[in-house]
């Protein structure tokens, strides 16, 4: 490719290279490879069930090889405007204030492993944001991310979700030694991850928007039909336009992305979509699920990454004389 | 969402209002609603008769009530390096220089059609390009676009194809009455695209990268399991991916999208993929067909953008506060 394309300015600032994988101190050479498991879980007003149960279910992870285990949106509570005031926690106060981090925090050191923690409501002062924490092997918080793109819809009589009724929107990308963010519908979000060198990007997502039994009747005929009428057409996207955001999102990007949701509970007010999934850098789906509550537990291997993007240099092949898409906070 | 969130500064310049349709003459109304047509060809390594035969399908389209129709990437001509100089044409001159749109510029005022006509090689002076041109009802040249970004992959000892080998880049995004372009595995484009106020994008796509027999079997392969090894995983990007990728096009930029692939043929150098397919802009397949030559026709209602973008408005909700895409051309 000529170099008047200039594809090194189709990101600015330039686009990093792929970072290096971190040592596993414990076997001492790079972790190219390590397992992951998604837990999808079944959420209940029950609180205190909702902490033990999510326990649980990351012991059984990590006791199958998980070295990352990722939980979904939301998990500690029912997923409504309503629920999130009284089920919020003060994070950063923690401790008491914040039983559900505290669990994680104790069950990473415990386990050894390092834990995407889904996200929760989280309090502070008096807002209240939609946030995602990560807890190091040695149970320490290494990243608290909160929602940047809150989801509001109106498809009046069909759908209505308002989270910025309740939540406030956060104000930063969050990149870890495991990349993590949500807000999957902004395909901008993924090529800023990318282009910090991010190697694997997660969504916890509460991945249906419906929030009672019109929609879930909705869902079903979508699922039947493959196509429904206009009515129905959002149902559509959720079913068929979720897994293929992620893997369109993998594809653009070369890298993995892991996908985390809620057990389905057809009687509950939100009905979640269930089917977490990790898909590699070649839209290639490497493992999912069904709705009901499930741990998948799946590898990743970094080096693919490497081998995609040498294959297939999207990053050489950009025109920046054309585009440009700037990270504001980086640059600054 | 709060104005701090800078959505209008998302897009530079800002994003433009999706513009009314244009009038339809004819009835004197806006032509909010009409049929598409994709014209899925066979091509041989006879011109005369890929021309004649493409002529006819237009023909059968129109008759069928496209009042627009699109026909595949290099419908004239075998898909090879070899072939572009041989079968390659000087638009620009026209008439007996270019057979085959001197075809379609008399065919689309005949049939009062305007026809997206996939794409040709194209000699102008001493460079060749892979261009599709644009016909009005009119029979006047409405756009010419030069493939943006060359295909060049190489997984040693699986697949090698080097369109640079023999093609130049062309240098400008193409917009028209009908939206237009190629190069889907670029994200930004089609996000530059939508800005512009696109209400379609067309990709006529030879979708399969695949030059001999072996791949041709991996295809295959690929096919049969859903999910294929590493050495095959590109060839499940192009089965699995390629539907998605459009659908999550159509999704993420809420609008029309419109690909139109050669027919397979088995015995050719190189095999196309088919499934030629539009897409709504909720993530909706509205037509598809197999392999096999066919000919699509399905409606097309732009006030279902209006009416998506209202629902979910995502250009209000993107965070010019944390990223922004620069459409370079627009702003000089």
């Amino acid at each position: 490719m000529s170099s008047a394309f200039k594809p090194e300015q189709a990101r600015i600032p330039p686009a990093l290279a792929l970072p290096t994988p971190p040592l596993n101190k414990a076997i001492s050479f790079p972790l190219f490879t390590f397992k992951i498991g998604l837990c999808q879980l079944t959420v209940t007003p029950d609180k205190e069930r909702n902490i033990k149960h999510a326990r649980k279910a990351i012991e059984d992870a990590a006791q199958k090889g998980a070295q990352l285990v990722v939980l979904p949106e939301i998990w500690n509570s029912p997923y409504s405007n309503d629920s999130f005031p009284v089920y919020a926690e003060d994070i950063d106060a923690g401790h008491d204030a914040s039983p559900s981090t505290a669990m994680l925090a104790e069950v990473s050191v415990q386990m050894k492993i390092v834990i995407v923690g889904g996200s929760i409501p989280e309090r502070c002062g008096d807002k209240l944001y939609n946030t995602c924490c990560v807890f190091g092997t040695d149970g320490k918080l290494k990243a608290k991310h909160r929602k940047i793109h809150l989801f509001d819809i109106d498809i009046p009589g069909k759908i209505t979700f308002t989270e910025s009724k309740t939540l406030t929107a956060g104000e930063t990308p969050t990149i870890v030694d495991t990349g993590i963010c949500h807000d999957i519908s902004f395909q901008e979000l993924a090529m800023i991850y990318a282009s910090r060198g991010a190697h694997l990007l997660c969504y916890p997502g509460a991945f249906n928007m419906t929030t009672g039994p019109l929609h879930w009747e909705l869902l079903q005929r979508a699922s039947s039909f493959g196509l429904a009428s206009i009515n129905g057409l959002f149902l559509v996207l959720v079913l068929a336009g979720l897994t293929s955001t992620l893997l369109v999102r993998a594809v653009d990007n070369q890298l993995y992305v892991a996908t985390c949701s809620p057990a389905r509970d057809a009687g509950a007010g939100y009905v979640a979509w269930g089917h977490s999934t990790l898909v590699g850098p070649f839209g290639e789906m490497i493992a999912t699920t069904e709705h009901d509550e499930d741990i998948i537990i799946a590898e990743i291997d970094y080096s693919v990454l490497e081998q995609r993007r040498t294959n297939l240099p999207l990053p050489k092949q950009r025109r920046g004389d054309l585009y440009r898409l700037i990270d504001i906070q980086r640059r600054e």
